[in-house]
């Protein structure tokens, strides 16, 4: 049987967005592509049409195909999540217990931990209403978050976060590092480990495909 | 078999404290608690006997017995996961797929899109590094997330989140209501299908076991 068709609503510099882009490809999962623009027209994210396939405005969405017709996804990990359940094979989790909790621990340290406190809507906030620096309050919170990441991973790492597969912890890792370095963190000097375990990501074929660079609503720098 | 001893580092009014300890009283699992105070001494999660057991400095923490010793597991919807497929049941997430994307995705909006904005340390240092109004910041953060929550649990609610029976998404509903009131949100009036849901999880033991006022370290406000 065919899986059904699948359509990622994103945008190419979304690291929430990247990371299921990174977990489609592992997977070997085709899906149609939508862009949504977090810029342009103040933000398309916000837009009805959009804010109707998910009320908290924010990319990305995975539409799926369900019996009474499509079925929108909000939220990375639960995407994620999702699509380990749906497909598990390759999986994106180890099959111990323990390991499973860790990794899934790694990805929440970058999902709850440090994402919703640097994502556009808050720096724009932070800047606009409150003239704060985002930047330099960006980069601080990355930088605590990522040291904390690196802790944990101390005791589990092996070529990637938790031992020798990839797992969520890497499909949550290498989008941060992304934007680490985008707020001008040396990640090589800085956190090592991770520099390391980034590294093998990036010879990976999954991980090349869901780079932003790479996508079709990429924009030249 | 017993199950292994487990311990919960956490504190009384932390809302991902609370969300485990309801997971913990639905399942009918004990443990003893570790009260690690939020605001005493600067602060006790900051203390370096603490972040060595998480390297976030946050509660809640979960300690499981491994076999080369205590084993500590941070993040909370990480030790909701944990705990779902160590301890079945009773269930916390669906049968059905899309349903158990849906309980995840509405428990990351309050996970990932509410308490990080929202937590002590951000409010802490909005407050008193940058002269931001951090109730005001708090109140709008909590009010747009749970409108947004509202509006996605609408197509799948019972008599709790997803359905008719309770799920990680009252997990995390019930703490963030919580907060909400702290922050003075009339959740009955402007989230008329939430209060509903809280009232329904109000009435039962594990939610009532696990509110902060019946922890041993809460305080008399």
């Amino acid at each position: 049987m065919k899986p059904p068709a699948m359509k990622l609503y994103g945008y190419w510099r979304s690291s929430c967005s990247y990371r299921v882009r990174i977990a489609l490809a592992h997977k070997g999962l085709s899906v149609e592509h939508a862009a949504v623009h977090l810029v342009k027209d103040g933000g398309q994210q916000h837009a009805a049409d959009f804010t109707q396939k998910n009320p908290m405005g924010q990319v990305p969405v995975l539409e799926i195909e369900g019996d009474g017709g499509p079925i929108r996804l909000g939220q990375s990990v639960a995407i994620l999540e999702y699509l380990e359940e749906a497909h598990p094979e390759p999986a994106l989790l180890p099959s111990d217990a323990v390991l499973r909790a860790r990794a899934r621990q790694l990805t929440e340290i970058v999902n709850a931990g440090i994402q919703p406190l640097q994502n556009l809507r808050v720096m724009q906030l932070l800047e606009r209403q409150h003239g704060v620096d985002a930047k330099a309050w960006a980069r601080g919170h990355i930088l605590s978050g990522l040291l904390a990441f690196q802790a944990v991973a101390e005791s589990v790492a092996g070529r990637y976060c938790v031992g020798d597969a990839v797992s969520f912890a890497d499909c949550a890792l290498v989008p941060q590092l992304y934007n680490a370095r985008r707020f001008g963190i040396d990640v090589e000097a800085a956190l090592p480990l991770l520099h390391r375990v980034d590294t093998a990501c990036a010879a990976l074929e999954a991980f090349q495909a869901a780079h932003p660079d790479r996508q079709p609503d990429a924009q030249p720098s």
